[in-house]
């Protein structure tokens, strides 16, 4: 009975992309040790770019910045 | 002092309904371990159906079905 | 299909007393929201009060605190 | 490689404040356990005032009452 | 940037498994979403039986009664 | 009332240590939010090596690598 809480930042993840991290997690828990996937619970919440920081700052300001250079 | 984290699908529950959630858990841990309900936090996620995977599928998905059988 | 966790410090509850957390907090699921229970978890935290810090302190000094003033 | 979510009421936190919390944070893990900020992660979780309960009740009640008593 | 915490019972989940769990997870992050895994966090957290509930009661009990009809 | 969990992996953080997290991360609230630290949680959660993942694989394999090289 497993549960997994997959956090993402919000940026445009569609429905079926969704569809596939669950179906994949599931799978794994069944695969490596042996799971029910009937209680297998997978949780995805998406994270506004604001409201995620790596190395001190928000990906907010990772994202303007990779793309003022071009990246 | 506990900290209590209520996830459900967003599917409707009313102001209402999570007051009562927030006041039923609170007194459970009064009750059951004695807790300080004024340092007992209940904090509820509402979580979209296309983000949360039972059996590894989308909530949605299993919705859409028990609705197509007249579920 | 909810999902609770509760964290509270590990300070000896029982196991007797954790099967009236899980089987209360069920129960409201039920209660307020029509919630089916056998796809209802709930998963308990103890955590050291070394690691629970409240108003900016450890719980273990507050404890200490409240022993040595016979609290 | 720490992992910090901080939670909070959802209450006007401007994208600045966030940054400041994500800066703060990820410098104290820093300074005190000596982590490499560049796999520290922030993220910042904006709960509605109906969703997050102390004492027993929403802080939306709590804040009303608050606002009626010129508080 | 993804961050995946996975929660399952204390039954003996190797090191090995573990490994493979954390791999697969990132690798599925990768192929469906495209995300770097160099910050990619897979965080195992192994709960005791009596502190995870289901259908009401602690897995703790569910086992018992498994063993006892032979199942 | 906010709530924060910080997530580091298991290798000998002290009580002091975490105290000073508690403290920090509280004044942190105050001084950007202007939160109450009497209403301020701070849960810290230690996991093991073997349980943390990143960049596809164990930190305890990251560790063992990194000591082999003279790291």
């Amino acid at each position: 009975m497993p549960y997994v809480n997959i956090k993402i930042t919000r940026e445009g993840a569609t429905a079926e992309q969704k569809a596939r991290l669950i179906e994949g997690t599931t799978q794994l828990l069944v695969d490596v040790l042996g799971k029910n996937p009937k209680t297998t619970f997978v949780v995805i919440e998406e994270v506004d770019t604001d409201n995620w920081g790596i190395a001190g700052e928000p990906v907010t300001a990772i994202r303007a910045r990779a793309k003022a250079s071009g990246g």
